[in-house]
Parts: structure tokens; C-alpha cells; sequence
């Protein structure tokens, strides 16, 4: 077993063994880029000694001296020479990074006899002073457990003494008084001395470095981060190299490209004379490259040569640190660089233009989650960093906005028309009827309701940031006013709402545009032509599917009808369907429901020329078409019925678990006469639009099946209605009949399903629900406490549940498609957006994925990804 | 292939080709008991003749000659003979029983030349000529489709014109001129004399058979009664034998025990020259069988043998047809015999003592889904026949009960104390809160709820008769008085209920008790030898675990703890913990409670001496603990709380859909000081029942988990709980820590459930909403609907579904099985009582079913019978 490896024995790929940090110095060695020489312990050695009982075992601290001795060897140098001493870095190094959660120490090697070989050759006493003080204080802390502020206030009584308001001041002998001073604190609090053999000093850093990955900041972040606490930490023992030995040295730190805009350009800051912490400390101003390159061309063309080389390497911008020692460059780490999402995509396009990426590796670069940035407006950073937070649900729709608050829609349409301010609607939830004023708002916030509540749904789809589940939120909305944590809030107080990260602030934030770059437009382009599942989108009506088409739709994959029920022009007729007595007055409604539909589908037909338009018959429970109880006196007139007949429809039609009661296909089971209607106006659209000389693709779905009579049941009706239709007509006009599959039985039973549908498409947030038993609209209260006990790593209904609802997805696409090669698959559910869920949903082998028009880029960039992971 | 086998060539096991009567017309003959000669043409041969286009093969033509000669030869008689002519009935037979649903020809091979032949052979013109009308118009009506009212008005003209007010009055000549008018009949409604050639007339019968599978009502009886459609009918062609030719013959019915109560005795009746329609018709008044004792001894001793020969042969009770002709005694049908519950039982004891049947068949012999009627009341039948039927809804706990109608709960309690009448509690829904007026009551009927509701699950667990979800009821409380289509009932009105056919009756009508008798007891004896699974009980208190012991439990499957949170002690402590501001308020509620729920769990623990009991942790969500909005006041009042505090509780706990919200394990992850506090009284109450003698086995089972940590998680506080009681008790005491398997994802999750579990409680209930999306509590509305249109064909809340959640119960028990050896799998939803349900169970590998006290036998039974079908 090798525990240790010589920079350069390694390679970049093993990083689970070497860590980030290890493996891309051994890489960097090996390419012949200037890197300190040094080793890397493997992250297995981390593993062991914590099942020896924190302790390393002798066959590797043998190997320590065996690879110290070789470090020696290849730096000329020697652990506690009097002559020429060498002194080591030892810093901890994980498979990701997890920057500054671990231990490091710097400088080690010094010793009392060490520090005066080191100013024989240096001939500089005040920087080995320094650091021999430095290295006191930190080993002391970090390995030895001695408290900062007994250093501290060493420093502080020797400063105030001199007089000296800075530690610039010092002077050799003041730095080395300080150095004795740190000794002999040392000595105290540890009961021995200060060790003074170099070895000693490895060991006990090594051990240190393995005891801080159990460290309790360590353990919090890989919780949050969702990093495996078995994994370990690799340590890497390397050369010191210094920037502060005169003004021949220096350190830096740079992108190779401009991580906010992407340009190509050398992107950091330098400092002569320095090291690190002072770039980082801010003491002194930093300078830009340019200037090295001014005061050393030589260097930096040297630094610039060695920056190509690794991005061409790494095929991707670089994150380096270098350092000069006596007019020598090292690089002391190189890493991918983190970027705004803009940069992500400009980086990509323009390495593909420059040969060093392919078109496929350019798209798989991408980071999409952070797309979102680009589609929807952001807060600025500066801004934003003095705003004023309040509280926070959750991100339910991507996007900042800025507006003044109001309670109710009807206020918000009045006064959007009256003032033309910019508003933001703040309700406990929203419902259908909400629309008016979700339109005229910038944004919305919503007490109730999960990531897939109506706000969520239709912020979503109009493209509008959303927070939902907001649960500090009281909202009196007849005395127009909030309370969020005792604060009162009154309308048209400004607010500020990010649906990207769900947090509210007070007052007015500026905000960015969003930025749908010609760059983005290329690797959309890409993203299509790598991608293998369709992209199709989720839309109601004209305008959306208008925006679905602008950012590269395929099709409409769920077409909800019963948006179009709540529209004032006929939710009088919808409700005298509800509240007929008999079949005549049921179809006395449709008949006059059927133009309105007729219309509605025409429109969209229209607009998706030639691509498939898969519309969903009514699926939401009767009662939510019907007034709340304080309008029944006034809608009852309209209907020209008595309130207490409106009062007993509504009392017939409660029910106790809406989501699992009187709705979807159970509809059409009960009154067939409406699939009937809802068929014949997307067929009479399809057969108009048709002999208007467009090419028309008509799915027609039915919902929420769980036995397969349902759906032959109304297959039956669909079909008689469709076929008698176009047989009149005389056109040739294909359509397909097929079902959603939301509930777990409808999974269960593929096989009958494949065998009675062309198409089945997954509803995966019914389907989420029942599988988990969770109810959306309900679920906020309790994941709350889920998140915050861990018993969840992620909502379900943001990324698909692949272990079980993703397991009944896998056995119905495995059924139907066994029975029914013809069979299409696809998924409408909100997971039909999200990255993670469309690799599972491609590796499921699914047909394709639809989701709301805004989130079509996102969805196309990771189809192509999972394809690029898993060709299929 | 066979087309055709002669009475005697098949056996009683080849009823699907055969048909039940043509398989036991063939095993009989091979018995050596007389039976008239004949055939039997296959069901094959009928799905053949539609598979040909509704026509018989010329091979099945050839045959159908080939088998009539051999019948001739047999019965020394010939087809059409001038001198002994062959008569030949032609009868259908299917698979199984469906009487009159399929046509029938008697007296086939009349002819002109035959009816001569007749005269001369047995010089009775009269019987003769009758027989020849009757063939006639039988003939014309059934295989011509003359219309009946033809041949009616012909016989009505003749007995007007001569004076006769009956059949019987007609003599030779009368006969002979109704058989010629009816020939000129058939004659001019179809256009050709009446066939005169035998063949012809068996070919045309025999197609009418067929054709007759498919008559409108053969259809609907088979929808109605599940029966496969495709099955085809047999046909049985076979000699006539008359009993009505003289004194010396006759026919009758029996069956060969009582089949009301199961006495050893032949009892039927019989007639003296007579054929069977004349039994039927009732013009003349049978005889007892004794009679036949008494004028023919012999042949009564021959008859007597004959059905012990039968008896022994079939090992059951028979029903027998039999014909005696001229003195010779002919058996025409033998069957099993239908009987009451009790008769069955009875029957199935004696046989065992008679050595007809061994322990295991008798067992196997009783009918399950009867046996109800032995555990509850049932309405005496006379008394039934003339009561007053005005409606009905689901029969959701047997039993039936007369009594005054009551609309709320404390009526019932007040009015009860009054005046000790007994009542009937009517209400739209039942809740916890109405347990008192449901001790009271002699049965209930709501409104809304189905087959698991908590009307449904209470009645059930108290053995009182329940119709829930009884759709035409219009409560007005206030007012008290119900409409039921369009009629008002005031309260006190007289009703009854039929909770085993979901009927409701106006008035009273007698009862008969429950005869739970000694023959029942040694067959639950037995069944218990025979039986795998276990048999265990839901129950909640000290009563019902007395109730289910005496009915032969096994031990508790189901304490359901919240029922035990609503008694008026406890109520004010639960809502505290409800409406507590911080763990401290939490912790001081749950403090008072504990002292009650350990005196629950003492209780029980002391009635389940050395059986175990499954405790599952609180359960429903918690507003169900809250008041109604009218009682807030009060409440607020007693809780020492603003009304405007509990206002806002009541805001804050509502659930769109409670059914998937904050409930089961959610509560205990949310408050686990909760679940500590249930553990901490379980646990000292096994201790201190196990410090007083008696053996405790406690299991402890977390409700709703959907993720493997909610189990995890919970069971930690459980374990941790429950080992430091036991450790400061210092005593021995084991218990268990399971879960729920009710939510389709736990299902899916077998394999870390069973790795995580020491057992595992399938609740079916709550697996089937979620499974189909359906509400219990909702699905009513819609279930008719389904019902009516065929969509389902059973309610998957009374008989579990197979298909769907069956496969994700055979799932789950295969994965936790395969991954923990000693894992104890069980079923606590309502299923766990029902004969089909248990047999699946039982198939699937499950160790036990829990169910209601009172469907206990029944559980027991059909788990025994499952196990004589299928050995484990």
C-alpha cells in the first residue's frame, strides 16, 4: 500500500486519494509547471488512523521520514540543519475543497538552531524573527491547543510599550523578543518546551491536520454541503517558499480569465515583498498584473506561459496562487475557478473558439444551476449587501424584484391602473382567481403552499419570482396590513423579494436585468444538438407558449384546461355545469363553454405550428370553481338561483382531502359529456387550424387515472367524439390519446397502461405526494423541521425522490414501453425543470421532459449533459 | 378433441368443460346412481360456435349423430320411431350456476309420427298430447322466437269456450287440438311448418343454447356476479323420464340435511304424479318426503342409499332433483346444497363426527363471508320480507338493530338516561368526540364516510351494526329531523339498519341474536390446528382486548393511543401541549397526561397476560384535537387562554389535506418529547405489570414513515427511553420497535426498513388511499359513480386490491425479509379481517392479520382455509 505520495507521482484524476489540493500539485509537477517540491499523505492514511484510535501507525510515520528524507534530497535543504534548514508547509487537502475548515501550519522546520542558520544565509534577522514567531504562535494554537489571546497580548504589551501602531513597525530584535516570549508561553501552558526537533514538530502537525476533519466547523459544513463524513483528509507537506524576502519576491493571486464577464484577460492582484495573508488582509493595496508585467516582463511572460498552459491542461479557467521568492515563480495552487453564470457560458464559447474545448466538453462545463441568473433579473451585490432582511420562505420562483405590497388582487389591479407602480402581492395563498393580479405584480409572497403551490406554478410560468411558505407572514387583508416578526408592515410599504435564494427585505433594492446573451443563445445551440430527450414545455395559452417557443420548446408537454374555466367570461357557465341538476342542464353549460375552448386552443394551435400540443382534460375538484362562502348571495344572482342552492352545492361538494377526492379522470367518469366537450373543441381547433394550412399534433391526456378502466372508459368517448368529428371534416388529422401518470397505481400497473395509451406522461408532483403521503400545500410546516433534523437531504418536490417515487418512474417506463414499443414518455411534473431530475429522468430512458417556459433553458443544457454522462 | 362425452366418460372435475350439471350427470352415472342417459356437448364447443361466426363445426354436427345413435342404443329407443320413440331434453349448463339465465327445451323428438307412437305405447292420450303442446310452444317461444302471448291466447280462447277455469279440466282431445292450433302458430310465424325431424329440432336447440350464452339478461348476471364471459355453456342432451304418467310416478326436491339448521334429515318435498314445474307452481301442496316412506318403503330405502352413497361421494350436503317414472327411481341433478351460517357449521362438525370429513375438510367446507350472520344480530327474515325498505350506503360493520333515531351524540347520551330506549345515532360524519353516544347507541348511519371511516372502524371495533356513507341523508341537526328523499323523519321516528346489506328500513323489525354455538367453537378450534398466520386484534382499551380474547386473539395488532387522548379527563392536557408556546408549556401538558395513558397500557397489559401488544404512537393530526369553531370560547375558557389564542391555532393547524399532513411519525419528529412521553408510559406500565406476575409483550410502532430516518430518528429517543426505565427497574422486560408500512414510499423501501425494524405493520387503509389517490372520506361521491359504470369491480377499501397495493405489500415483505430473518410482518388496516385479503396475506409470506374483536372468527377461519389452499 502506498501511503505517500512525491509530487508528481500522482495524477489529477486522483483526487479521492490525494485530495483537490494534492492531486493537482502532483499533476502540476509533472506538467513542468514551477510548483515547491513536496508530498501528499493519502486521505486513506486519514481513514486509518481514526480506526487505530487516532493514532498513525509506525509503518507510515516511517514512510514520513522516508519521504522527507527524499524532499530533502530534491530541495538541497535539511529538517534542523544548522547550514541550510528546510521549511515546510503542512496543510490539509479533501476531495472538494472546504476552505479554511481545516488546519494548517505554516513554517515548520524552525527551531532555535534553524533560525540562525536561516539568518546566516538570509542575512535578514527581522524576517526569520517573523516568522519563527509566526510558527511559534500558530503551532502553539493550532497543534498545541494554547489559546490565541495569551499570544496576542504579548504582541499588544510589547506594541503599546514601543509605541508602535502597527506591526510593520517591528524590528528585528522586537520580533525575536516576541519569538522567546511565544517559547516560554508555550512552555507554560503545554508543561514541556517548545519542540524543538523538526520531526517531532511533522508528526504532531500531521496528526493535528487528520483531528481537525472531525473538527465540530468541519463536521457543520460537510452537513450543510452534503459532503460524506467518511472520505478523510489527504495532507500535503511541501517546501515554504516566501514572497517577503525583498522586493525581488512577492504573491499573488489571479483568475485566467475575468470571473464576473468572462473576458479573456488576467484577472489579479500582486504584492511585492509580501506573503499571502497580506493580499488577503488588506493592510496594503494590491497592484494589478499589469504592473508585474511592467517592473518584470520576463516573469511575466513566464507566469502568462504557465497560466495557458494549465487552462489548456485543465481545459478550464484557472484559479492560481503563485509566489516569488528571490525573483523565482512558483505557483502554489491552481484550481477551476468559480464564475458567475454569465462567465460560465461566455468561457465556454469563446474555449471552443479558441480550440480548447469541443463543443461538447464547452456544455458540459456549464454550471446550470446557476443558469436561473441569466433568465430572471438579480438584486445588485452591492445593494443588496446593505439591504435590510426580514425573513425568508421558500424559492419558489427564480428572480428579484422591487415594489410596493398589497394584500389583494383586486387592490392590485386597481391600482396598477390608477398609479402604474410596481407592486408586489403579498396573500396567505393564491388561487385561480388570483390572476388578475398576478399579472399586474412584479412578484409574489405567499404564507402557505409548498414549492409547487399555485403562486409557485404560476409565478413560474409567467417568468415572475415567487417565495412561498413564507410561514412568518400575518397579512390582514381588510385592514390592509402584514406583521413579520411583531413588525407591522402597512400596504404599499416597498419590499423587496429574491425567489432565487426565498428572502424578503424592506425598502427598495436595485436590481440587473437579465442577461439572455448571444453566448447562451450558442450553447443552447449546442445543448440541442448533444441532447438526446425532447424539451417540450408546460403552457395555457398563447403568450406562453409563445415564450416556451422563443427559448427553444418542442412541443407542449401539459396544457392545463382549467386555467382557462376561471376566466370571467365563463366561470358563470362552469359553475352552472357544477350546480345542473341533470344531464340537459350539464350540456346546456358546455354547449355554451364549448366556443370559449374552442378559442383557447385554436390560439395556442396556432402559435406551436407543427409541433405536439398535449392538452390535459379538467382535472381540479369541482369546488374550486365555486365562489367562497361571503359571495355566494352575489354569484347565486348571476346564476339566477337561490344562495341556499349555491350554499348546498357547496356543502355537496366539500371535501375533506381535495387532492385525493373528486377530480381528475373521476370527473370525466361521473359526467363524460364534459371530456366530450373538452374533446370536441381541441379537435374542431385541430381540424380549423389544419384547413388553415398548419401542421397540428393534438395529444389529448387524461388525468390522475389509477385503474385502467378509467381510462378506457374515456378513450371511448374521446375516440368516438375525435374520429366522427374529422370523418366530417374529410381532413387527415392524426391524434393521440393517452394519460398522466400521478398516482403510485397507475405506476404499478404499466403493463395495462402501455397496452391502452400512445402516450403516458409522469405528474411527478401527484405523484411525489402520495408517494410520500405528503400533502404540497401542507407539507411546509413539517419539512421545516425535517430540513433541520436532517431527515431529508432534499425537498421532494423540488428534485425528484429518485429512490422511491424515482423507482415507481423507473418500473412504469420499463412496463409500458416493454408492451408498447410505440409508447412516448415523458414528464410534466415541476421536476421536468430541474437538473438533477432530468439526468435521472434520461438515465430512466423517458422520451422527454416539459416545464415552464422559463426554465426551457435549463432544462435543454442538462438533457444535453446527461447525455454528454450517459449516451443513450 | 372431444366434442362430446356420454354421461359417465367425464368426472365431477371437469366442470369447466362439462359444465357443473353435465360433470355431475357423468360422475353420477359412473357412481352407478340412476340417471337418465345422455350427453354432454363442451363449453369449447360453444366459444367454437362463435369463433365460427355463431355456427357449429360439420364436424360437431356429425358428432352430435354419432352420440344420439349411441343413445339410442342405450336407452333401446330411437329418434322420431313410430313405434318407441326417443324424447331428449336440451339443457345448459355453464361453469357455474346460473339458473334461468340460459334457455332450456324439454320433450325434443316430438313429432307427428312420435306422438302417435307415444299414444300407442302408454294408451295415455291425454299425457301424450299434453306433452306435445308443451314441446311446442317450449320449441316455438324458445329456439323460433314466437312470441308467448300467440300460444297463450290460443289455450285462454279454448278454456273460455268450454267453460274451464283451469289447465287441469283440459282432456285428450282439448290437448290435441291446442297442439294442432299451436303448429299453425308456429307454422305462419315463421313461414314453415313446425320441424318434424328430430335432428333438426335437436340441431336448432342446441344453437339456441349456445345463442342463449349471450342473451341480455345471461350478460348482466354474469357482469353482475364476476363471471368471465368468454367461459362458453355446455349443452347436456338427456333421455326424458315423466314423472306424471300415473300414481306410480311422481318427482321431487331435497336436500339431504336441513339446510336452516343443519339436522341430519332428508328434507324435501314430492309429489305423486307430477313433473317438477308442478312442485314449483304450487297449484298442488307437496308432500313431505316421509310419505314416500310410508307408500313406497322400497323405494324411499333406495333413495335414502342413493344420497348417503352421494354424501359420501361429494363429502357435502346435496341438493338432489329426483324423477320417479312408472316406479323407477331416476336422480336428474345433485349439487352441493345451499344452507344458513349455522347449517353450515353444523354440518361441517357432524360430517367430521360421521367420519365423512376430516377436520380439514370441514374447515375448509364453511363459508366465511356467511359467517357474520353468526356474530351479529340479523333481522328475522319473515319480518324483513313486509318492512318498509326507504334506503341504503355502505355496509360497513355487520349486524343488524332496530331503534329511535338520534342526531347528536349527547342527545343519545341524555335521551338514553331518560328512558333506556334503545336509539339509532344518525349523523353526516362521526367523530371522536361522539364516542359517548356511540356507546349508547345501537347502531349508526352517516352521511359521509366509507368503508374505513370512523363511524365504520368504531362500530366494528364495538360489533354494532354501521351504514356510513349513505348519500340520500339530509341531517338537520338543529331542527332534529332528517329528509331522506324528500321525506321527513322526525328524531325518536322508529328505524332499523341492516349494517351487513347497508339497508335502512322504516319502523322496527324483529331481531334474531347471534348464535355464536358450540359447532362454531370446535371449528374456530380447529381452525386455529390448521392455521399459519396469526390472528391478532385491533383494540384500544381494556374491553375490547377482553372481547377479542374471548373470540380466540393472539394477541394486540393494533392500540391505536389517540382514541385514549379524547376522553374529557385528558382532552384540556392534549389541547395545552397543542397550543404550548415552547418545549417547557409542551413538556408540562405531556407531564399530566402521562399518569393517564399508563393506566390505558396497565390495563391492557394486564388483560393480554403473555400475548403481545402493538402500540402505535400517536397518530392523527393534531386539530383533530382542537374544538369546533362554535366551541372556542369555552374551550379557550377552560384552557385559561384569550379566544383569539385558540383562534389562531385553529388557523395555524388547518390542513387542505389532513389525510397527508402534519400526522403519524411527523408529530413525533416535530415534538419528540411527545413520543418520549408515550414510551416513558408504555414502558413503566409493562414494568410494573411484569413486577406484578403477569409476562408483557410490548411493541412499539411508529405510524406513517416515508423515509428511513423518521424511523431512525424516532426510535433513538424510543430506545433510549425505554432501556434507561428498564435499567432503573432493574428487571427483565423485552419489547419491540417497528413501523407502519403505509405510505406507498415505505413500501418502497423495504430493504432499509427491514434493516432498521424488529417488525412491520402493513396499514392497508391508509396504503390504499395513497396507492389510488382516493380519500376514504371523499371517495364515496365518486365510487358509485365507478361502480355503476363497472370501473371497479370491488371497493378496494372492503376487499384489498391485489394488483396495486397487493404488489407493493408483496414488495415490502420480500425486501425487509430478505434483509432481516427475524422480522415480524403483519397487517393492522381493515383488510386484516377479510377472507380474500387474508388468503393474500397469507400467500405473500405475511406471519399475521390484526383485525376488529368481532371479525376474529372469521379472520380465523379464513385464515386456516388459506392454508389448506396453499401450505406454508
Amino acid at each position: 500500500m502506498k501511503r505517500i505520495y512525491m509530487f508528481g507521482e500522482g495524477t489529477k484524476e486522483q483526487k479521492n486519494l490525494l485530495g483537490g489540493k494534492g492531486a493537482n500539485l502532483s499533476e502540476m509537477k509533472t506538467m513542468g509547471v514551477p510548483v515547491p517540491a513536496g508530498y501528499t499523505i493519502t486521505t486513506d492514511m486519514c481513514v486509518e488512523y481514526y480506526k487505530n484510535g487516532s493514532k498513525n501507525s509506525k509503518e507510515l510515520l516511517a514512510d514520513i521520514r522516508e519521504y522527507t528524507a527524499k524532499l530533502e534530497k530534491e530541495t538541497g535543504k535539511e529538517f534542523g540543519s544548522s547550514t541550510d534548514p528546510l521549511l515546510v508547509s503542512v496543510r490539509s487537502g479533501a476531495r472538494v475543497s472546504m476552505p479554511g475548515m481545516m488546519d494548517t501550519v505554516l513554517n515548520l522546520g524552525l527551531t532555535d538552531v534553524a533560525v540562525e542558520a536561516m539568518i546566516e544565509k538570509t542575512g535578514n534577522p527581522k524576517f526569520v524573527w517573523d516568522i519563527y514567531r509566526r510558527f511559534i504562535h500558530m503551532f502553539g494554537e493550532v497543534v498545541q491547543g494554547v489559546e490565541y489571546d495569551l499570544f496576542a497580548a504579548v504582541l499588544d504589551d510589547l506594541k503599546e510599550a514601543k509605541g508602535y501602531d502597527s506591526d510593520l513597525l517591528l524590528n528585528a530584535e522586537d520580533w525575536k523578543v516576541v519569538s522567546k516570549a511565544y517559547l516560554a508561553i508555550v512552555a507554560k501552558a503545554t508543561g514541556a518546551p517548545f519542540p524543538q526537533d523538526p520531526f517531532t514538530q511533522l508528526e504532531m502537525a500531521v496528526n493535528a491536520v487528520f483531528e481537525s476533519w472531525y473538527s465540530d466547523r468541519a463536521n457543520i459544513y460537510r452537513d450543510h454541503n452534503g459532503i460524506d463524513h467518511t472520505w478523510g483528509t489527504a495532507v500535503n507537506v511541501q517546501q515554504m517558499v516566501f514572497g517577503n524576502t525583498g522586493e525581488d519576491s512577492g504573491t499573488g493571486v489571479l483568475f485566467t480569465r475575468n470571473p464576473k464577464t468572462g473576458e479573456k484577460e488576467i484577472f489579479g492582484e500582486f504584492l511585492f515583498n509580501a506573503q499571502g495573508e497580506d493580499i488577503v488582509a488588506g493592510i496594503r493595496t494590491p497592484l494589478k498584473l499589469d504592473e508585474l508585467n511592467v517592473q518584470n516582463p520576463k516573469l511575466y511572460k513566464e507566469l502568462a506561459d504557465i497560466l495557458d498552459n494549465l487552462e489548456a491542461h485543465y481545459k478550464d479557467m484557472q484559479d492560481i496562487e503563485f509566489t516569488i521568492e528571490d525573483g523565482i515563480l512558483y505557483i502554489l495552487q491552481t484550481r477551476n475557478g468559480k464564475r458567475t453564470a454569465a462567465a460560465g457560458v461566455k468561457v465556454a464559447v469563446d474555449m471552443v473558439a479558441e480550440g480548447l474545448l469541443t463543443k461538447e466538453e464547452a456544455v458540459a462545463s456549464i454550471d446550470v444551476f446557476a443558469l436561473d441568473q441569466l433568465l430572471h433579473p438579480v438584486f445588485n451585490e452591492v445593494a443588496l449587501a446593505n439591504a435590510e432582511y426580514v425573513t425568508e420562505g421558500l424559492a419558489a420562483s427564480p428572480g428579484a424584484a422591487s415594489g410596493k405590497i398589497v394584500f389583494s388582487s383586486e387592490r392590485a389591479a386597481s391600482l396598477k391602473e390608477e398609479t402604474g407602480e410596481k407592486l408586489l402581492l403579498f396573500r396567505k395563498e393564491t388561487s385561480p382567481e388570483d390572476i388578475e393580479g398576478m399579472i399586474v405584480c412584479e412578484g409574489f409572497v405567499t404564507q402557505l403552499g409548498g414549492m409547487t403551490s399555485h403562486a409557485a406554478v404560476v409565478a413560474r410560468g409567467m417568468g415572475k419570482c415567487c417565495v412561498s411558505g413564507c410561514g412568518a407572514l400575518q397579512i390582514n387583508e381588510e385592514e390592509g396590513y402584514m406583521i413579520i416578526n411583531g413588525k407591522k408592515y402597512p400596504e404599499l410599504t416597498p419590499f423587496s423579494i429574491d425567489g432565487t435564494t426565498g428572502k424578503l427585505y424592506a425598502g427598495t433594492i436595485k436590481t440587473k436585468a437579465a442577461s439572455f446573451s448571444e453566448d447562451f443563445q450558442t450553447i443552447l445551440k449546442w445543448s440541442k444538438e448533444i441532447k438526446f430527450l425532447g424539451v417540450k414545455a408546460n403552457a395555457d395559452n398563447e403568450r406562453d407558449s409563445l415564450t416556451a417557443l422563443s427559448f427553444g420548446a418542442e412541443g407542449i408537454g401539459l396544457c392545463r384546461t382549467e386555467h382557462m374555466f376561471f376566466d370571467d367570461t365563463r366561470i358563470t357557465d362552469v359553475r352552472r355545469f357544477i350546480i345542473a341538476n341533470d344531464l340537459a342542464e350539464r350540456e346546456l353549460a358546455l354547449e355554451k363553454l364549448l366556443p370559449h375552448q374552442l378559442k383557447d386552443f385554436t390560439e395556442i394551435f396556432n402559435a406551436m405550428d407543427g409541433k405536439t400540443v398535449c392538452i390535459r382534460l379538467l382535472d381540479p375538484p369541482l369546488h374550486e370553481f365555486l365562489p367562497q362562502a361571503d359571495e355566494v348571495d352575489e354569484v347565486a344572482a348571476k346564476l339566477d338561483i337561490t344562495p341556499d342552492r349555491l350554499h348546498r352545492a357547496l356543502e355537496t361538494l366539500h371535501e375533506f382531502n381535495p387532492m385525493l377526492g373528486h377530480r381528475g379522470c373521476r370527473l370525466g367518469v361521473s359526467y363524460p359529456e364534459l371530456s366530450v366537450m373538452q374533446t370536441k373543441a381541441i379537435i374542431v381547433a385541430a381540424i380549423n387550424v389544419t384547413k388553415a394550412g398548419k401542421v397540428v399534433k393534438p395529444e389529448i391526456m387524461v388525468p390522475l387515472i389509477s385503474t385502467i378502466k378509467e381510462l378506457t372508459y374515456l378513450t371511448e368517448f374521446i375516440k368516438e367524439t375525435a374520429d366522427a368529428l374529422i370523418a366530417e371534416a374529410g381532413i387527415k388529422l392524426e391524434y393521440k390519446v393517452g394519460t398522466m401518470v400521478e398516482t403510485p397505481r397507475a405506476a404499478l400497473i404499466g403493463e395495462q397502461v402501455g397496452a391502452n395509451a400512445d402516450f403516458i406522461s409522469f405528474g411527478t408532483n401527484d405523484l411525489t405526494q402520495m408517494t410520500f403521503g405528503f400533502s404540497r400545500d401542507d407539507a411546509g410546516k413539517f419539512l421545516k423541521d425535517y430540513k433541520a433534523k436532517n431527515i431529508l437531504d432534499s425537498d421532494p418536490f423540488a428534485a425528484v425522490d429518485q429512490t422511491g417515487v424515482g423507482q415507481l418512474v423507473k418500473l412504469a417506463t420499463k412496463s409500458v414501453q416493454k408492451v408498447n414499443k410505440d409508447i412516448v414518455v415523458g414528464v410534466c411534473g415541476e421536476h421536468g425543470g430541474e437538473p438533477t431530475s432530468i439526468e435521472f429522468f434520461h438515465n430512466t430512458g423517458l422520451d422527454y421532459v416539459s416545464c415552464s417556459p422559463y426554465r426551457i433553458p435549463v432544462a435543454i443544457v442538462s438533457a444535453a449533459q446527461a447525455q454528454l454522462k450517459n449516451r443513450r
